[in-house]
């Protein structure tokens, strides 16, 4: 006879993925400010620090060796090259917050997220994205963080992002200007998803 | 290619369940104050009026004659005999109400919800229940509607419907003495459910 037991105990683990510059670093902030609690996966990358960006908060900023080492000790849940610059999920951080029994949140891009589907398919997959292609490809511009050139390469990677859509469970079209819309949406999946049936049934 | 249009258009078909008495129509009623739009379908039955129930709001009271015909005449979604009682969802109502682009609510007992999930596999299924099968007989006598017998009856169901879990896609404990947070749980799923990708993508 199946059981249920009040409390969530199984902590969820959140993949926040979409186009690059969709707003998801903003999103994450949002509902933590709405009062959901998780633990934010800090992801190693050997791209160059922006200015603004602390190692350790935004991303570990690591050497090529550094990466390739932690490749070698298979200590990546997932890794990709991007851009030219290497991108990874550190083991160690997903594994010791859930352990703590906290939700876990993690930030990829749409590739990782394919990745990450394989390897966590208990995982809640949830898309950011843009009213319309025209307006992402404004916001990627505003950023002014990247050449034209790599605005460019990173516009071709728009159409191939939307066709992985298929993968995920959810899809949340982040409204500009109305950041609070899209934290609130995406705070009431993972409180819906505690309610998941599938997360809380103990078969005895 | 994939697309997603930006507000859902598809209406939703909801349908709550769980063992009698758990407190479905408080849910109903408290997810309506909370500001949810939504069409709550009248189930048709042949029981007696309880005091304080109105024709066409709590029930659809018909004579066993009349609903006899509504079976022949294949206007019922689903229907069944509980304790000697027809309950039935009429067609019509769900209809109508998805043709105006409302999402409808049905209310309906374990045994109508396992029908309903082979009708409408894409409706969302929510399982309402107490914290303790305890608190469920005290719920049930509390109510004294109905004869010692009738309770009995009922309760030899209550180890049924707890099987029956794993058709529902959602299972919502309703705390005593806290409806807003049921009501708030259920309108959460609700407005979750409208950012599932497998309801928003339309395939090109």
């Amino acid at each position: 006879m199946p059981t249920v037991h009040p409390g969530s105990k199984h902590p969820l683990v959140i993949v926040l993925s979409g186009p690059s510059g969709v707003g998801k670093d903003a999103t994450i902030a949002g509902i933590r400010e709405i009062g959901v609690k998780f633990h934010y996966v800090v992801t190693a990358t050997t791209r160059e620090k922006r200015p603004g960006e602390v190692d350790g908060v935004h991303y570990h900023f690591l050497t090529k060796r550094d990466f390739q080492e932690m490749i070698v000790r298979d200590e990546l849940l997932e890794y990709a090259e991007v851009y030219g610059n290497f991108y990874g999920v550190p083991k160690k951080e997903v594994r010791q917050a859930l352990e703590k029994g906290q939700d876990v949140i993690i930030k990829v891009d749409v590739q990782g997220a394919a990745t990450l589907k394989k390897r966590i398919p208990d995982a809640v997959f949830i898309f950011l994205m843009t009213p319309s292609p025209d307006e992402l490809v404004d916001r990627i511009k505003a950023r002014n963080a990247d050449s034209e050139t790599s605005v460019k390469t990173r516009m071709l990677k728009v159409g191939e992002e939307l066709e992985s859509l298929l993968l995920f469970d959810y899809c949340v079209v982040n409204i500009k200007d109305d950041l609070a819309r899209t934290a609130e949406a995406v705070a009431g999946i993972i409180r819906t998803e505690k309610h998941r049936v599938k997360r809380r049934v103990i078969k005895i």
